[in-house]
């Protein structure tokens, strides 16, 4: 093992670890600016700035933290003028005996350019940087979870308030007022915050506004129309994102769209039921599809604007909302201890929107389905 | 005014701009995954994928929207197998006649390396990548005040609960129970939320934990000591940042904290007089060093902590919490526009931690402090 490490290549990451989620997993610790990161012969080195030294010492779950500082002063006298973060960490990585290290794909160009300049061969990585990162554990699944159950919590309180309008004409009104898309995001975001989840992009989508899978939703909310409702806060606490979407009709749903649910909520349990290690995602999307398409829903473009299923079935989820694999047409072999959503939709304008989300991990012979919020269209 | 944009380089960016602030500003419009982005001969070009589509021609602030399947296609046509974002970005600047690429310095280096590869230059900017963003407008002040108002707001509720709260023991309680800084964290979060402001890595720091700056606070808050609150979110409607910190005692402040408050006070309030374009934010920096040193308050390490004043005076804001200009050791002289925060602070573990940020923008011939908030440190 120690012989494996040892052959390993040096790795390097410069970022904000608030921000970058492979910086986070490397060391469990939130900056909300860009340091050094090294793993050296399978040792993990941070160099801190004065201002984070303290903190980092205590909480950064790293082998050794450096005073950034020190390292500036050490690259002055060795001869740089005014060293700035290329200059420290080139001379820390030629301290070290290192001439190439491998960065995430996502690394700063203008500082590999830069280490590149000064004689470090600078070589990136596509995702996932830290295979590990994938196939989470029995603890990354908890925090998944946790996150998912504040999310469930905050739907629960939109589904109350729905509950509770009225329909008056064509829109839904609440305490007097017409209930808006913002109104309903707030209800979900303050829920969320209550239990530390950051809710962001949060989409509430009425109507034809559905039609665009990633309209976050403005305005009133229609009665007896489709309502989409999609939910992916991160955990202030653990930093693990959780995602579920339920579609919702205040009010009575058209034949039609009833129609449109009943296909994607069939499709997206067939989809689950056939999630297990060994199965290729692409065949999990297909058979979706297939199911679809069986129904007579089709997806192409009517007057510049895709109709019917038009997105990937799902992603994976961790530190990052949408991280690797993807279940859509690519080649990939599900593993046990992936997270992945199973979320197809339906999409045509006039009729409306439906996406049915659970969070599903992988587990040693089939799934679980994490989500335990249940499926039913209309709230009367 | 055309001839100059035609003799511009062509501007790319790849990014999210949900999390991208250059490309946000270049765009004004908000997507979770990664798009290309152009600007050619003045001309602002978006390539999106069939999810982003509709809602992007609606909404983006360019003067194209293109179908990334689309140009793949094309490039498939012109011999790329599987073409992928590298293919595909590349295949369109040749049909544009496009050699060189200016990019942000936080490119991603992965794409720089395969656009290269396909013989694009593709040279990295350092920030500000925008000149102008640098510059606020009336609008973005107001956007930013804005932000700020919904932080004050939360930070009054913060201080009606400490003044509604009893001392017992070493300890302040509220509600038979302990107030921590979890719970206050929560106080401010949530009602910044109902206010569509995203808190993230909001400080409420007691007792020596605040001697950290960056350390977030956890645990019961101490009775008769320092409390840093230092809170900056981003609206979710503008996107625009706020940034403010108070420091409160809860009882009675010993006399060496009273005295350190007041060092920090009077300090700050010089260096903010200071502030005016044409100043160099170096001078207000030193300005505020020597006055506290003057004061007796000296900066250095005790038992590998820093101690005193360690880090900069100020930071600019807009999309982003820290952007350019620093106002610290660096040599940078203020010009009208720039929104620049004032904060010094002063850690001595023992004795407590004190910080006081306020919001400026640099005006015509002096300055206006945004942030209204008052200034007082014990909460009886």
């Amino acid at each position: 093992m120690e012989v494996m490490k040892r052959n390993e290549p040096a790795l390097m990451m410069y970022a904000a670890s608030e921000y970058d989620s492979n910086l986070y997993y490397a060391v469990k610790f939130s900056v909300p600016d860009p340091f050094p990161f090294f793993q050296i012969k399978g040792k993990k080195i941070i160099l801190m700035s004065d201002l984070e030294l303290g903190r980092s010492q205590k909480q950064a779950k790293v082998d050794e933290v450096l005073s950034y500082s020190d390292w500036q002063v050490k690259a002055r006298k060795a001869g740089n003028d005014k060293p700035g973060v290329a200059d420290v960490t080139a001379y820390f990585l030629k301290s070290n005996k290192i001439k190439t290290i491998q960065v995430p794909d996502n690394f700063n160009l203008g500082l590999a350019d830069a280490l590149r300049k000064r004689g470090i061969k600078v070589e990136s990585k596509t995702d996932p940087f830290f295979e590990e990162r994938v196939y989470k554990s029995k603890e990354e699944v908890r925090m998944i979870t946790q996150s998912l159950r504040y999310t469930e919590t905050a739907i629960h309180k939109l589904e109350d308030l729905l509950r509770k309008s009225k329909i008056k004409g064509k829109f839904v009104h609440y305490g007097g007022q017409k209930v808006t898309s913002e109104l309903l995001k707030k209800v979900l975001n303050v829920s969320m915050m209550e239990d530390n989840c950051i809710g962001s992009h949060t989409i509430v989508a009425s109507g034809n506004l559905g039609c665009d899978p990633h309209n976050t939703g403005t305005g009133p909310v229609w009665a007896n129309q489709s309502l989409i409702v999609d939910v992916f806060p991160r955990s202030a606490d653990t930093f693990y994102y959780a995602d579920i979407t339920r579609t919702f009709v205040k009010g009575k749903a058209s034949p039609a769209l009833k129609a449109q649910y009943e296909a994607v909520k069939v499709a997206q349990e067939r989809g689950i039921d056939m999630v297990a290690p060994g199965v290729n995602g692409r065949a999990v999307h297909q058979t979706i599809q297939w199911d679809m398409e069986n129904r007579g829903y089709f997806t192409e473009k009517r007057n510049g604007t895709m109709v019917g299923f038009f997105h990937g079935t799902g992603h994976g989820l961790g530190l990052d909302v949408h991280e690797p694999p993807r279940v859509n047409s690519s080649d990939h072999v599900l593993k046990k201890g992936e997270v992945v959503t199973v979320e197809p939709g339906l999409y045509y304008p006039g009729v409306g929107a439906v996406r049915i989300e659970d969070l599903l991990v992988v587990t040693d012979k089939g799934h679980q389905n994490l989500t335990v919020y249940p499926k039913k269209l209309e709230i009367s």
